[in-house]
């Protein structure tokens, strides 16, 4: 971003640093929300060239205005298009017939405006195909950058000369949370670089623009504020990039409830739109995710000190010395429901303590009470927690002295900020004096314990993100599903166990199975995914007969469900039971390409939501974090002195199932095994049922 | 609470409305905490008369020192110990030989102090007792009267003369918060009548200091910050008392971590300490819990202007109104996550809305855009929400323009804040003065959608307090364990239904079973209270041949486990299955009474910690919510086709056990029935299995 560096592109340029803007639609009257731009733009001191265009007054806001794109004496590098929807494209069009390199629209109704919406985004698109013109938005809010002072917004918190300016910059979805952010940012002494409403990323997306900061030394972090995972390549793409380049990014995205969630999903295939696949995805990308809005402001300082992990390789533990048990306490009951664990120190650790003349209690959380509310006291008990081997980050959390006594616990904290090892502090009272100083001091400082707990937290789980994913693989237009049988040739061949399975006709012919009774009948179609739900499963059939019965039953059941289909196999398997079962799915996200699943079984995959996702392929340390994110998984690690389950199995079969991502003789695009039998330690995982959907044609 | 009202009791004005105060071990050191009290107490314009005890000074602090507590002129209505531990027993001794009504203890090292210093807190406990001295603490960092100006206090936060003076009355089992909740307070124009560390409450209790504050007309409202339940029976009679009075209280409990639950949860027995239990605790008593920190601060105005609802009446429906749709959806979000719903508007409301001259998509939140971000607009919004009956609360969600042009969407909703039904504020940018007018309104508003959600979820959770729950049944001293059959003879005593069961002697004998085959056979012990564990249970057994095996092999695990102890009985029952199991509890808490549970069957109660909690008995309407909670029973209501299961039935058997909190013929302390069999709609539920253990003898 200009003036310190070199623009990426033209558009980049453009759009963040212009040297020209035409105001398009800009009013005079100012209670309208399009006066706002040109002043703004005026009161941040913008040193470029600015156009309003007004056809029907000679000056607006006492500057010279021009009738149209048309008149101008020039061509501007950036028009902002603060018109109504309908006039919008016509001053599209006009910018690209004038060779304008970047139009910013703020209008809304296009996305999200129905089908007459849809009509014109497509014709927004065929502009910027035809012209070379690139457009933000539609329902941009704008572009700010406060190092060029090119404040190109109609947001209303941007109505202030002293706008906070710094190393950060944002990007959103929604264009009035830009001034949620700079605003309580400026009250929290973070600056910005810049910041960006993308609108509906109809042509500019949200990872190209960010990826065209990447260069530029005035940006030292990213913040996202998203809906959903819009554009998915482009921000991989970005967030790989700002890994390589040490620039910590950190998102805040709706839809983490479970009504947002219980609306994408009806099934394991349906998981667009659902909060785990996001999940999933910026993780995998590097992207640290922090739940609360505030921390979003506040995380970036401690992603500075804390480098993402290898997979497997940090764990999670955090010391935490204290002058207030309360507050302290208030942290690690936060920390705790997020799975983060405050450890409690070593002997040698307390050892040390004592001969530093700490007196502290042998208890989780060192406290030194209002009696050790002392700098020496405080700045030895942080330095030798910070030497100890046994934490990963340490919290300190100041009382009431912070608000008048400054030097008593938050000096001390500034002192030790040198560490290799980070310090984070939360500060229990109103203490803007103290927060400044250690803002100031480079310290993580955080004003509520959600807050702190939640920052540490998505510093503490932040990965490097996976470079070695494949392409995305877009859906095809037409799919074809697998019948049972089929899909356990296709687990045949990636080395998945399931059970012995044969078919046979419905009808009175002699039965010879291959395995003993008691077994189970089930449907063999490749139409119906649901067969529980149609009738189509008879379940510890104990001889011949039974199994002919149950194959009439299965096949009157189907007729009645499908008016008079007729089926003519069902299949047949020995029954199966193992420790406990599991599902394991794999899915082609229209969005984000291909993704791995893997939920407790049976009911509770819905009722708990007890799942874990990434992007495929995993590797087999990938395979045994997803095991470790469940609660169920407990259940196979001797709970209630029951045998250990073959949890090395089912990282295998993960990794297997997740390969289908870069197969090249099949194109899958929804797997489901479902139940995956889980057995004992050395007796492997079995497939019971399996359900495939491809996405075109299989090669082999 | 002096000066506007009668002190309830001597104690209660020497507490909070002393007419002099001692300072024991007052320094005149000013980096010292002993300093402190005096300097606090000046500065803010303490009436009455200030006694610094010295015994090496004859001033401190530029006042007169006494050098005892004996040399002192008058008997002051109040003491501050400062002195440290050692000390402090002998102080409070001289306290009540003087006749000095009420002494407060900073030291620490008592009820946290180990043996000795439980050893301590009964030397105090028996002064006490000999004296009619009351003692605050120990651990207590204070009391605090912002109307009397008495700031008995050693908390820093303290140090300043424009303490901000209102209605709220705050007690804390943390000392340093108050200095956290009276500055962030401050900053957010809260106002507190006065403030209490009630510390290791070995005399006062936070109930009973609360509760002789609850006719002062100057006290509006309470705020709690809790570590656990103590002393339970004050709390609870304080509470009821206060919502007699229309006085909302709001508690933070620490302690929500599975991590914090596990420690306490090794069985269902196991709850004292639980959360779960705190929750059931607070919400009978009718307080409003909330899980953020500065919630806490933010919820007492909703709170006041939405009562507690009765059992079973009010709905959870929230309208929301925005000028920003990214930040309206953080508070959906939010809600989402605790199970509130944001409504769509009625037809009927979108036709008044659109009559209004308020454009709005029919969407679940009326988003009025940029576009309409407009005085009339808004105020029309707001008005016609606020009249659709489909609402319990309505939120209204404003942008940037809260920052400088208040004007147009603050006002409005100050201007609409005399509505009968709740109007709740969320501004998304740094807008103090925005914040300011609402707060003068009484409008309830919020800084973060955190908090927001948080207060909305605990208002329109929050119940009447339950005034038929029985006086506490503290735990006997002595236990007996009943055995299975036993325990069948009390579920028959209580309409609770159970599996048939016969005992049978292990050995040779012929077995003649009044029901079918396949049967369960079950060690028959009043000991051994887990019978899997020790391999006590054969399942299916189908022929009497089986059952002698069975009886045999049970015999030798339990001589195995229990090194040769002999067992003369097993018990056999039919095999019985229905539409899937729960768990049904009863539980006297040394602290707070007795308690019914409700919670999923099998491994699922401890993995998922889905479970209701209860103070018994319950009514039919209490027990149908204790299902509703949880999130299993959506498995009987019609789940992937499934018949409904018998929930009437259940919350029969709910209310039957939970009356054991009233039976006068036993006292039972612990009693789980696991599990309870739950069949299809009209067939009820089932006992399977069922521990009870007696508080002492059993009557009939």
């Amino acid at each position: 971003m200009p003036p310190n560096s070199a623009p990426t592109s033209s558009w980049a340029q453009a759009l963040l640093a212009p040297r020209s803007i035409a105001l398009v639609g800009a009013s005079d009257d100012l209670s309208k929300t399009s006066a706002r731009p040109l002043q703004y733009l005026r009161r941040a001191g913008y040193q470029g060239t600015i156009y309003p265009i007004n056809p029907r007054r000679p000056t607006v806001l006492g500057e010279t205005a021009w009738a149209s794109l048309d008149a101008l004496p020039a061509v501007p590098d950036h028009a902002f298009i603060l018109t109504p929807t309908d006039d919008a494209i016509a001053a599209a069009e006009a910018c690209a017939r004038l060779g304008i390199p970047v139009a910013t629209i703020l209008a809304s109704n296009f996305s999200e405006g129905g089908d007459a919406g849809l009509a014109r985004v497509e014709q927004l698109k065929a502009i910027c195909a035809a012209s070379g013109l690139r457009i933000l938005g539609p329902s941009s809010l704008g572009a700010i950058n406060l190092h060029s002072r090119t404040i190109i917004t109609a947001n209303a918190a941007f109505a202030e000369s002293d706008l906070p300016r710094g190393g950060i910059f944002v990007a959103s979805h929604s264009g009035s949370l830009l001034g949620g952010l700079i605003s309580r940012g400026k009250a929290r002494n973070v600056g910005f670089a810049g910041l960006v409403s993308v609108g509906n990323e109809i042509d500019l997306s949200l990872g190209e623009i960010c990826a065209a900061t990447l260069d530029d030394p005035n940006v030292t972090g990213y913040m996202l504020f998203l809906e959903s995972i819009r554009r998915a390549q482009d921000l991989r793409d970005f967030a790989l990039a700002a890994a390589e380049r040490g620039k910590p990014v950190v998102a805040y995205k709706l839809g983490r409830s479970a009504a947002a969630a219980e609306l994408a999903l009806s099934h394991t295939g349906a998981l667009a739109g659902e909060d785990g696949f996001a999940a999933a995805f910026l993780a995998d990308c590097g992207v640290a995710r922090v739940n609360n809005f505030e921390t979003l402001l506040e995380a970036l300082p401690l992603l500075h000190k804390l480098p993402a992990r290898a997979a497997g390789q940090r764990t999670k533990r955090v010391g935490v010395v204290t002058t207030t048990g309360g507050g302290a306490a208030m942290v690690v009951d936060e920390l705790g429901i997020r799975d983060i664990e405050v450890v409690k120190p070593s002997h040698a650790t307390f050892d040390r303590l004592g001969e530093a003349g700490v007196a502290a209690q042998h208890e989780r959380i060192i406290d030194l009470t209002l009696a050790g509310t002392r700098y020496e006291v405080m700045k030895a008990a942080l330095q030798t927690m910070l030497a100890a081997p046994e934490f990963d980050v340490v919290v300190a959390v100041t009382g009431s002295s912070a608000r008048f006594q400054p030097e008593l616990a938050v000096k001390p904290v500034i002192d030790s900020a040198g560490s290799a090892k980070p310090l984070v502090a939360f500060v229990v009272p109103e203490a803007p004096d103290a927060l400044t100083m250690l803002t100031q001091a480079g310290v993580p400082n955080f004003r509520t314990p959600e807050s702190c707990a939640d920052a540490i937290s998505a510093a503490l789980l932040r990965r490097q993100p996976r470079r070695e994913l494949p392409l995305q693989r877009g859906p095809a237009a037409a799919t074809r599903q697998l019948d049972e049988l089929e899909a356990y040739r296709l687990l045949d061949r990636l080395g998945i166990a399931h059970a012995p399975a044969v078919a046979i006709e419905v009808g009175p012919q002699a039965v010879d199975l291959p395995f003993a009774y008691p077994v189970a009948v089930k449907l063999l179609s490749a139409d119906i995914a649901h067969k529980t739900e149609v009738g189509g499963v008879v379940l510890n059939v104990g001889d011949e007969a039974g199994v002919k019965q149950a194959a009439t039953k299965i096949a009157a059941n189907v007729a009645a469900h499908r008016s008079g289909a007729a089926l003519a196999q069902v299949l047949v398997q020995p029954m199966t039971s193992g420790l406990g079962e599991m599902l394991l799915g794999y899915r082609v996200d229209p969005e984000a390409g291909p993704i791995v699943l893997l939920a407790a079984g049976g009911i509770f995959t819905e009722i708990y939501r007890d799942r874990s996702i990434r992007l495929a392929p995993v590797d087999l340390d990938g395979a045994r974090e997803m095991i470790d994110e469940l609660a169920i998984t407990r259940v196979f690690r001797g709970f209630r002195n029951k045998p250990h389950g073959d949890l090395d199995a089912l990282a295998r079969a993960i990794v297997a199932l997740s390969r289908l991502a870069v197969d090249d003789k099949v194109h899958v695009r929804d797997a489901e095994i479902n139940p995956l039998i889980i057995n004992e330690v050395g007796s492997g995982v079995v497939a019971v049922d399996a359900l495939v959907a491809l996405a075109d044609k299989e090669d082999s």
